[in-house]
């Protein structure tokens, strides 16, 4: 098995180092990730039923107590060492087995997002009315990582590979971003390689950045009045708010077009007949690169002076927390997709079709079905649009892989129900089983290849050049208990 | 007793008649009103516990369940015949006694306000945090014109009056405004005079016509799309809620120096990363007159489809309720002045007024204490300023008497936690008595005096003319569970 | 002729002290009175050539260049000794007649106003399309003032009367407000009365306030970019002038009732394809009195560092010029008034009324015609609606006497084509001579009466109290060449 | 000469076809393209003068009638047949030579831009202050485009060649796209092949498509009102036209990257103190495409109604005129290539490098003088940026070859006094002359080489595919004389 991955060739797009895979396309199977294979098919009812646990606790950022407490439980019962509250997070822990180099993390989210409660159909129907739901596939997210690293466990326990294999219990992905205050804990720091992945409409290897963002909110600070009596006599926080939002949208003729700014009015005023005292809006600045975001970040905070100039109030910034877009591991992604092609598409039954294709039709979307087929890697744009993740910053701390396995039908609008339903039954369980696979598979390449592990964290240092990580978090605690919910 | 009232005089500043006093300043005591000034103060602990029961009680619009059991069990026991749940609303009711004519009607209040919880201490603090308290002083409200009323039961009972006493029980009336719902429902259509009064920082007969206002809301439909990934696809409701009220500001340089409007934005989204589908304004106009206040809430409603067509979204626009300015009936309102001579001032122990000038100290205001003088009967300005009351509705259908009296301090600002406190303790005890005592002496009036409904009548009308008076609510049941809330 | 002034008797609502005129309605003729009138007869051919020329000079504010000379040359001609180019403006004159004490002055105006140019007909129809027009009337102005001076000056001349008769040739009172400069220069620093009149529809002593204002410009600089190649490079000027006029309509709400503020906005950008590097925008803001006026005007222009932080530009605020309100002299006017009482109002003719019906109906008004009659002296309102003038500054420098007389029809738009077409003719005409007569009666009585003058001035020293007069303009010439033009 | 060119090989980017240029590096030189460049030689002294007088006439768009006649008579003195005042523009017009197939076209703008006025140093210094400039070297076009027009009649005189050349004198291309009437008029019915240029700060085929615009006005009709008397009698065109400005910004957030919208204030009222009744905005979109433009601008248009409802008042949208994005023949552009390629880069003198370096420093950029190399051939990219070219019209109308050629240094900022100052001194006259040779010669090739014409409109009816051009100005004559100037 020497030489199985040659020396770097060149660069994408002036981007990612492509590491080949290997030559022959049908190799003989690897007994080892037979058996992580067979790892998963063995936990899958265990798995199913933890996903669907979580599915049901339906627990927003920083409120996962018993999601976090159904997967410690479960890594303790495997035998997981388990630290749970850590990074001044109650619901963050970190569950490890093995000892010794190399260390291997996978990353594991479980936090729903609000007002997407909804039953395991094919149409919009909420499960409770007003209440969260699993939106963004994350009851599959956090099991299948543990999934993948029980299978690690099961080789280490056979003494089939050595080190250790970490599992990181990341709430708060949706809002806040709970990975920052792990790695300010410094939780990552002896990590050699992490994994992830994600619940999506297709399967391949995660190779695009996505979007650096920061969220801060600002607050502005008058005197109320009776609106009727004597107008005169208030100083409108909602002027303020509504002037600020003014001046965001006559900005956007100045920013690039990768640059995108949104903002939440959070509060102008609790009723109609009085002068606010008080308004708040949450915002947050994109951009392809934190680079870019930077001098957006500080125009628009700085905007919110001129705003309070204009109506005559005070105003307060506050940095709630920003993320980076992710650092790319063509590397390791290279090796993550020789499993995908191994392992091949998910099939799907008759009924799971039918489901995906009633999905489709009640969200308008072609109505194709299921379709994970494998595709050649893609190449990494410059500039990527889409979404953020906090993987972002481990990403900037740690060489990182990612999968994003099909959890959904093709075209299903994300964080909405379809993605709440599809992830409650069948197809979400399979898509769950899938990655755990692929992310076990992947982890046996790391464990059993050193040179594949030198070969990321050169690929790593490389992208990474001089910069120097620092996270976009304020001093203090994470905000648990914040007005922000 | 012939002869008391001289024939209406003239009018002051093109409003008002004024209906003069007696001529002698002191006139020998009226037996009557001595007997209902001492049935006051016989049921003094009674009506004090009442109004503690209800301030304690902090019961917002449409949701003051146990304030009117509470009174309309009182009502009960003192042999009223009480009908609940009229007008289509389950905490208005009325309170009848007596039979025949004439019908002398008695409002009272008893909704409080979100958010003033306090305790009976002359420094802001919470009894509740978050909590609704009695910032108008709609405790008192109630009880003393129950108490009126049950003095002149007594009175009837022993048969020196003849005719019929109502206490209307009317909710809502800081928001929503539920009498508009009982007048519709016929409930003062064989009433021949009403009376009311309100908690104040001052005693006077009531003669300002305050604003007339109407509510409504407009709510924005969009379209939803991810505000990083595609928000070419997302139309904004938000983006037309704010150039709505962005609008409504441009709006003011052309509207007349007595008009107001104000808002309240309640929904502009609920996420910082989805452009809004949703948005929803409260709008509230007024002017010093409704005849005003009609072209100017044409034109903001108008608007609304401006904006709509701004942002490209749908738009609804729904009446929540409007009222009409007070028509001030100054020849009953004379009455009025002569009983507040007769009574004169309340006066207060040194407690009290160590408590009022805390008070005063604590929200800025001159460290006088309580004045509590009766002064001459103010005239009616043209324009007033200041609040709103759906009393004006009542007296646009009845004729109407309207009391101030003292419950808080001089110079407290209304709606505030320092009315919640003195209404809760000894300084809006008097008031309430007070109150129960000059409404009671003025019905006695009524009572005696068919010229005197005669001529308050004849004012009503003279003022009235030809307008035909048309509640402003939209077809339905109240809303008595509205988003609005 | 002794008493004829009684003591100051008393307040009218609380401002000015009524001067009590002759008991006697019918006194019998002054001769100096009747003389005075005579001269205004003699010399109407010559007044009223003069009005004419003036009229067709049709020069607005700092370029009166053949309006102030033909006035100058007039003087000269009757013997006064003029001064040309006061106050550093070139179109100012003084013209004096006589010598020592009193020194009465009299204000004369002859600016026009752009784009009214109007031929002498009762319909719009431009006689130079695009000029301007005297739709002030200050053709009459002028020359009324002029004229009355002369009067005095034949009585001087004949030893009739002793003292000094000057009048003040005073541009650009449309824009600018010239007074301020003459003032300034201590032009009225020996005078001991001012008269001045202002064509009207109506005639009557002028005895409200009128509005104090102040007029500055606030223009920002930012950087220009090829809006479509790289607008990120461009800080638009356009967008702050945007924002800052955003807020001023925000701020709005929050002006008391009395107060007015305006704008106009002179340059966004010259082109539609750069992003505009430049703005200015000329702001107004009015109120009642200077005293209120003050605080809003420093708040909005504080508000313009507030638009330049949200759109990251320079700004740069510059005072224009602001003037006072009146302080109306009801001693002096009282004096006026009882000798509009002895002139009787304007007779006209049949075609007069017919030219003057013609405009009401073409300018949609009553066609009632013209309306001359004397009323009794008006009281002084508080607060004043309407217009401004920079005899304003000059009231409060030295005491001044104020008089309308009628020449346009009732309902006339001031500032319009049809001020302009009955200034132009016989309408015009007629109540020029009227204001010169009323006018130089009225100075009969100051130069006859010490008492009087004297009275006049404790008005003015009562009603001044220790305000202490302040120009408000910039250091430096006026603006004779602006950008603001 | 067989075979010069190949079959088309490929695409580029799925865009553009590729048509191969001479295998052989350095071939023989082709006699005709010598004389045609010699032409250029022999006329420079006169083609130099022209494009000098028509620098000096520094006349604007739809008023260039000496540059038009001066480029008509040169024409005309040299036998073409000239028709002046084609397509209803008194200065568009054509030279015709010689006759039947092919038609070759070539268009020659002359416009100057409005306050560029610049002497011909390297250092901003006005000619006529505030006076126009030939600010995108339009002196040199035209000529250049005649001067090849020429050369090609001299080889018709001699017989070398076949067929009709015609020039097109183009006005208007900076403002109101006079090349859209031109083709409303048919005058490129019968055309074959059309080439043109533009001065540059690089020498290359011109392949990238530019972008899609469409300008239009909005105007606003209000009720004009004293701004301080009675604002509430007015409707301010002013405001509907800020509240339109402000619903355009906020749009921004929904519009794709490649959307441009920019605006210009032009007519927001005239005074301070009147609300104003009229005001006007020129807005103009642009996309890179017209399909991506169209839905743009069908939504910026439709919001004038909403911002007229908010301000309620009354609008009016007229389209001024639109253009498309050029439809890039990378079949002929390779053509022209190869010619660039035989000629080589312009070579300059010392002076010239100083004069170039000057204005570098002068404009802040890089001080590295004239960089005039021949690049390979760029890919066409599916959406460019920059500007806009009313030839994107005539080339989806004929096929049309297009050239850059250097005039100003590297780095210059295009419409600027720095293009006007090398415009007008050798650097411009020897692109000017580069422009006419390597035209010319791209013209022998048109001529000679029947199977280049017909590929070159294969590529474009291919790129065309079934699209169907249609012109965007309104109905009726060009702006000649709008207040659009």
């Amino acid at each position: 098995m020497r030489k199985i991955y040659l020396p770097i060739l060149g660069m994408v797009l002036g981007f990612g180092a492509v590491f080949p895979v290997q030559a022959q396309k049908k190799s003989k199977p690897d007994p080892l990730k037979e058996e992580v294979q067979a790892s998963v098919d063995k936990r899958f009812a265990e798995l199913t039923n933890l996903s669907d646990q979580i599915w049901s606790f339906e627990e927003i950022a920083f409120q996962e107590t018993q999601s976090a407490a159904a997967l410690s439980d479960y890594a303790e019962s495997l035998g997981f060492k388990v630290t749970r509250g850590v990074g001044e997070i109650p619901t963050a822990f970190v569950a490890e087995y093995g000892s010794g180099k190399p260390v291997i993390g996978i990353l594991g989210e479980f936090d729903a997002l609000p007002g997407l409660s909804q039953n395991k159909v094919p149409f919009k129907s909420p499960l409770h009315e007003g209440s969260p739901g699993h939106g963004c596939g994350h009851n599959l997210f956090g099991v299948a990582s543990l999934g993948a690293a029980a299978s690690i466990k099961d080789l280490i326990d056979e003494g089939k590979i050595q080190g250790t294999v970490r599992f990181y219990g990341t709430p708060a992905e949706e809002k806040f971003f709970g990975k920052l205050w792990m790695i300010r804990a410094g939780l990552f720091d002896d990590v050699d390689v992490v994994m992830d992945w994600h619940p999506a409409a297709e399967t391949k290897a995660a190779v695009q950045k996505g979007l650096a963002l920061v969220d801060f909110q600002v607050e502005f600070f008058g005197q109320a009045a009776h609106a009727a009596a004597d107008p005169w006599n208030g100083r409108s926080a909602s002027d303020a708010l509504e002037l600020y939002s003014n001046g965001i949208n006559y900005y956007r003729e100045h920013i690039k077009p990768t640059v995108r700014i949104h903002y939440h009015i959070q509060d102008a005023g609790q009723v109609v007949n009085v002068v606010p005292d008080y308004s708040r809006i949450w915002v947050r600045v994109r951009d392809s690169s934190r680079e870019g975001l930077m001098p957006v970040y500080e125009r628009v905070k700085a905007m919110a002076e001129g705003a309070a100039i204009l109506a005559n109030v005070d105003y307060k910034v506050s940095l709630i927390s920003g993320i980076h877009e992710v650092l790319v591991n063509r590397t390791g992604s290279a090796a993550l997709q020789k499993n995908l092609e191994t392992l091949g598409a998910i099939s799907y039954t008759e009924e799971e079709q039918d489901f995906a294709k009633k999905i489709q039709e009640a969200t308008g979307k072609p109505q194709i079905g299921l379709v994970s087929v494998i595709e050649p890697m893609e190449e990494t744009a410059e500039h990527s649009m889409g979404g953020s993740t906090d993987v972002g910053d481990v990403s900037y701390v740690v060489p990182t892989i990612r999968l994003s396995a099909t959890t959904a039908p093709n075209g299903t609008p994300w964080h909405s129900w379809a993605v709440v339903a599809a992830g409650g039954m069948s197809i979400g369980h399979k898509g769950m089983a899938y990655a755990a696979k692929a992310l076990s598979m992947t982890m046996v390449d790391l464990f059993k290849n050193p040179e594949l592990v030198e070969a990321v964290k050169a690929d790593f240092k490389e992208h990474l050049g001089d910069y120097v990580y620092e996270g976009m978090v304020p001093d203090g605690p994470p905000p648990l208990k914040s007005n922000l919910q």
